[in-house]
């Protein structure tokens, strides 16, 4: 088990990557991202987990309650190890005076991005079944949270990202993914285009959900093989990408077509991965 | 056409609903709520619309363009009339002195609750199909709104609200739901077992969506006649509301079993919905 190291300083060099939270957000952090809470901070070091953690930061408070899971035979076989990061404990005030707000649950953690996996790198390889989530111009951090969080649910094998959507591991967009922005493999391609040329290349289904989708949802047979296509809630998807997809259409209440993009995928994720999830 | 009022005095005690908006927001209104953005104006305005309209607050630019929808032969048949609620007009600079921030969309109004209805009232008489969605201990204003979006989208006849569960006519709830909130009747009832009495009475079949149902949602015929019951996240509905209504899950992948709420209410509902969509 790490011994926990006591800062009291909010100076302290160590501390740097977290200090000035919200501003940092704004201009990014240099290879390194902010886990805070302990459902996230557990899947950052979970057997699942993409990243490796630089620190950890506990309220000492938190310590007693978390240190089964830093222990080499504690619970968690997957915690960290002996040579794991170093765990820091600052009292709250000192945590607030590092990071610019009051840290409520006391747990925050640096990752380390790492190198970006190729898009070609996280699809199955054909004849396998692949369910593959697209996104096309997603810039609000909520959306794409959620857009992972559901993609974990429903067992989708990676989200590829057009190069206009926004970044999973900012801050919010982790928080509200539940961790699953750690775990769900990602990567980018340079636009919705380049996705279809993917999706070619590995013998994925494009399928693209657009409220005037000639296809319904509901009576589609899933292809074994699909690229799920999302965009923006208003102008959505660009023409140039649906006219080489499969249009397809959630069923909804006339006069009002109306929902929020996060809860499209999800409805049209848990239709697609239909048997990956172990049903008729 | 009602003749705008052009208001340059933050003190005008006509504008004194739309005051400290924020702060208002924690104390409540006193049978009022505040409207903000076109999307929402238009849909208060609609022939779906539960609640008038006391006043209209735009900045002086919106006017032009949201003046045909206050004609009386414009294009909305259904917009205010001659004696409709009266139009201010305020710079944004009054807007923000007024509302304590700024307002950007420069779009607000006063809505007026009017008397609650009963919930017996909003059920549709059986034997005709009914869907009817039961919220307990929601507190949660973002997935409230949500979930009101959703019943409109699919449909819903009514959202029936314990005690514990918070007001869809919170500023941030109406405009989570896209407006749904002004257009979704909705009731209040004491409690989760006060809205199985009101399902017993009213010959609806009883749904709770848990991780652990011991049903299917992919399978499970829709009843004709449902009350789905929804509870928080982390602890869930009841025991003694799952006691006496059927529990259905939503099947997910292993080790990853957490979907938002309104998400996962959005994929019952969708179920649900069934033939009410039109669909087979």
């Amino acid at each position: 088990m790490p011994e926990p190291i006591l800062l009291d300083d909010p100076d302290d060099p160590r501390l740097a990557p977290y200090r000035a939270m919200r501003e940092r957000d704004l201009v990014g952090r240099q290879g390194r991202f902010i886990v805070e809470g302990e459902v996230t901070l557990r899947l950052l070091f979970s057997e699942g987990a993409r990243f490796r953690a630089e620190s950890v930061l506990l309220a000492p408070e938190r310590w007693p309650g978390l240190a089964p899971f830093f222990q080499e035979d504690g619970p968690q076989e997957d915690g960290p190890q002996e040579d794991g990061p170093p765990v820091y404990l600052a009292g709250r005030d000192v945590m607030s005076a590092v990071t610019g707000f009051p840290v409520h649950r006391g747990v925050l953690a640096v990752g380390l991005r790492g190198p970006e996996p190729q898009p070609d790198a996280l699809i199955p390889p054909a004849p396998a079944p692949a369910l593959v989530l697209g996104l096309v111009g997603l810039t609000n951090h909520d959306n794409v949270g959620g857009l992972f969080r559901n993609a974990a649910a429903f067992g989708a094998d990676a989200v590829l990202l057009d190069a206009a959507t926004c970044d999973p591991l900012y801050r919010k967009a982790i928080r509200v993914s539940a961790g699953a922005a750690l775990t769900v493999p990602f990567a980018r391609a340079a636009s919705g285009i380049a996705l279809l040329d993917l999706a070619e290349r590995h013998a994925l289904i494009p399928l693209a959900l657009t409220p005037g989708g000639g296809e319904a949802l509901e009576t589609l047979e899933p292809p074994p093989r699909a690229l799920l296509l999302l965009g923006t809630e208003g102008p959505g998807l660009p023409e140039a990408v649906m006219d080489r997809a499969r249009r397809v259409r959630i069923a909804m209440a006339p006069g009002f077509d109306s929902l929020n993009v996060a809860t499209s995928g999800a409805i049209a994720l848990h239709r697609l991965a239909g048997e990956r999830l172990g049903r008729a």
